[in-house]
C-alpha cells in the first residue's frame, strides 16, 4: 500500500513550483519513512526546476536537505526507530557494491548515486522526489542520524551545503594552521567559513567589495581580501593552502591561483560548468592545483553532523513557508538570502494545497 | 681573472644565434668550472631567445640542459673534483635560506631561482648565460654527478625534459600498478613515458592519430590512446591516475580531464601561459584535479639521474653541430625531431666562430 503524500512540483522548466499530490513507495524491508519537518532551499534545485543543466524529468519535486523524524521502519531495518531525529542529503542510494561505494565514498558509486530528486529508483526505475513535500522513504544506509544538540530547525542545510564543503576541508586536511580562503558568501560559502574556522583553520573570506567584513566577521572569519584591491593581492600571493570556490557562474580563476602556497588547491564546489580561460602559469610556476569537489560520503556526511553538533555550528537560516519558494527562488537569484532559505514543512496541509 | 670563453647567442628577439665571445666569471670559494660536452635544445631556449614570454634579455646564450668534465673547483668545494663527469640543469643558484630550498625544493625557492641562463647572478647582478657555450662557472650545490652508466652524449635532456617530467611522477606517486598517460610525444613526453615505465606503471601515450602508434611501442608505452576515437575515449574513462600533459600550446582540456579516475590529476608541464574554457563538470563529479609542475628540486634531479643510471634509460637524441642551431630550431617548431636535440659542443671551436 502505497503511502499518499503532497509536496510542490515544476511541471515544467517554465512552470512555478505548485502544489502536487503523489504516492511514495510502500516501506522495503530496510527503508525508513521519515515524517519530513524542515527542507532546505539549494540553487541545485532552483537549476533543477527550470532544467539549466539539461537533464530534468517533470514533474521535478526538489530537496535534498531533508531534515524529520521517522515515521514507520522496514522490518530489517536496524539502524532507526520511530521517532527517531533524521536526515537526508543529495543521494538515496547507490550501487553499495563498486570500489567508492565499498570505501563509503557513494557520492563518487561507479554506477552513479542515485538523487534524492530528479534521479530514478534502482529497483523499479520511477522518478525520485525530494524533500519539498511532508515524506519521504529511503533505504536506511542513506538516513542520516541527527544529534540532539542540533537545531533541526537550522540544520537542514549541513545535508547539502554543509557536507559540499566539509568534504574538501578533509580531504585536502584541513586543521589548526591551514590557511583558508573561502570565494563567496552564500549557502556553500557560508558553511565554508564557519566549517573551516570549527576546524582551526586560518579563514580570510575573499570578496570584491569591502561590504562583507561585517559578515565575515559575525561567521568566524579571521580576515576579509578585497578581490579588486591589487596591492593587498599581491602581498596575500602564496598565502593559502586551500581555497574554497563556492560562486556558482562562470568566472576567472587566475585573479585566485596566484594566491595558493607551494602545491596548494583551489577546489571548485559552486560552478558545475564553463569556466574562463585559465593561464597554466601559477600552476606551473608553484606546482599549484585546481580541483573540483562534489558531496561527501554517508559516514563523512555523519561525522560532519555530528562534527557540528560537537562545536555548536548551525547555517544561517531564513525560514519561509512553502507557499514562499517561489520568491524564495527569485530572491536566490539575486543572492538575497542571509544564507539558506529552510522550508518549515508544517506550512504545508493537504487543505492548504 | 675571469675565463674567455665562446658561445652562440641571439643578440635580440629577431636574430638568429650566431657566434659570441664572451667572460664566465672567476671562481669563487665554492665554484665549479666545467668544460661543456653536450647541450641539449629545449623549446623553452627557443621562446627565451625570440622572447616569447617578454622576460627575455640581450645578447642571451641559451642551453640548460648540460653535460661535462669539470676543468677546475674552488677552495672550498667538496662535492667535485676535476676530471668529474657533471650537469647541470635549469638554475644555478638559489636564496638557500628559505623553507622551499630547505626542503630541498630549490626550484620553488621564495626569492625565485637563478636561471641558468636569462637570469641573474645573485651576488653581481650580471646575466647568467647558458649551455650553448664551451665553459659554464657555477656553484657546487647547482651541480648534479652523471653516473658512469649514463652515455654522457645522450644524457644531456635529462637535465630539463627528464626532471620535468620525473617531478611529478613522483610527487604523484607514481610506481607500479599506476595509471599513467601522457599526451603529447616531444621531448618532454618521450621521457614521460620511458621515466614512467621505469617506475613500473602502466604507460599510455595519448595521440590525435594512429600514427604513433609504433613510436609509442618503441618507447614502451603499453598502448596508445587515439582521442579522436570517440568510443575508445569514452570506453577508457576515469581509467587514470594521472595524466602528463606535455603540450607546449594552448589546447582544450576537456577532452582529457574525464579520462582521471576519482582523485586523478592531469599535470600541465607543456604549456606556460592560456588555455582553453575548461568545464569544471568533470573535475566537481569525479573529485578530479588540474595541476601545474615545474622542474623539480637539486636532490630529486640527482636521484632521477641515478635511476637512469640504474635503469639504463637514456633520451632519445639526435646530435647536431653547434652550427646547426637555427636550423634545429625551425625543426623544432615543426616538432621533426625524435625526440631531442643535442648539441656537440666539440663542433664549436674559436677558429669555427
Amino acid at each position: 500500500m502505497t503511502m499518499k503524500t503532497i509536496g510542490y512540483a515544476a511541471a515544467s522548466a517554465e512552470a512555478p513550483l505548485a502544489p502536487f499530490h503523489f504516492d511514495r513507495r510502500d516501506l522495503r524491508a530496510n527503508d525508513v519513512a521519515i515524517d519530513i519537518l524542515y527542507s532546505g532551499v539549494c540553487h541545485s534545485d532552483l537549476h533543477s526546476a527550470r532544467n539549466d543543466w539539461g537533464w530534468s524529468s517533470y514533474p521535478l519535486v526538489p530537496g535534498h536537505e531533508i531534515i524529520g523524524v521517522v515515521s514507520a521502519v522496514g522490518a530489517d531495518v536496524t539502524r532507526f526507530k520511530k521517532g527517531d531525529r533524521v536526515g537526508v542529503g543529495c543521494m538515496v542510494d547507490s550501487c553499495q557494491k563498486c570500489d567508492q561505494c565499498a570505501k563509503g565514498e557513494e557520492q563518487l558509486c561507479r554506477e552513479g548515486n542515485t538523487g534524492t530528486y530528479n534521479g530514478q529508483d534502482r529497483i523499479t526505475g520511477e522518478a525520485t522526489a525530494g524533500g519539498y513535500s511532508k515524506a519521504i522513504v529511503v533505504r536506511q544506509e542513506f538516513v542520516l542520524s541527527v544529534p540532539e544538540a542540533l537545531d533541526m530547525s537550522r540544520a537542514a542545510p549541513l545535508l547539502c551545503a554543509g557536507i559540499t564543503t566539509y568534504s574538501p576541508l578533509k580531504t585536502w586536511g584541513v586543521g589548526p594552521g591551514s590557511r583558508v580562503g573561502v570565494i563567496g558568501l552564500g549557502g556553500l560559502g557560508h558553511m565554508a567559513v564557519k566549517l573551516a574556522v570549527g576546524l582551526g583553520a586560518h579563514v580570510t573570506v575573499l570578496s570584491r567589495s569591502p561590504d562583507k567584513a561585517a559578515d565575515a566577521k559575525a561567521l568566524g572569519a579571521h580576515a576579509l581580501l578585497i578581490s579588486t584591491d591589487e596591492t593587498a593581492m599581491k602581498s596575500a600571493g602564496s598565502g593559502f593552502d586551500l581555497i574554497i570556490d563556492t560562486v556558482p557562474v562562470k568566472h576567472d580563476l587566475n585573479l585566485y591561483t596566484p594566491l595558493l602556497d607551494v602545491d596548494g588547491t583551489l577546489v571548485i564546489v559552486g560552478q558545475i560548468g564553463p569556466m574562463d580561460e585559465m593561464s597554466t602559469t601559477p600552476l606551473l610556476l608553484g606546482r599549484r592545483r585546481i580541483a573540483g569537489s562534489p558531496i561527501g560520503g554517508i559516514a563523512e556526511t555523519q561525522e560532519m553532523l555530528d562534527f557540528c553538533a560537537s562545536k555548536s555550528i548551525h547555517p544561517e537560516c531564513e525560514t519561509i513557508r512553502m507557499d514562499q519558494i517561489n520568491d524564495a527562488f527569485d530572491r536566490m537569484e539575486k543572492s538575497d538570502v542571509r544564507y539558506r532559505f529552510v522550508i518549515d514543512m508544517a506550512s504545508l496541509t493537504a487543505e492548504a494545497a
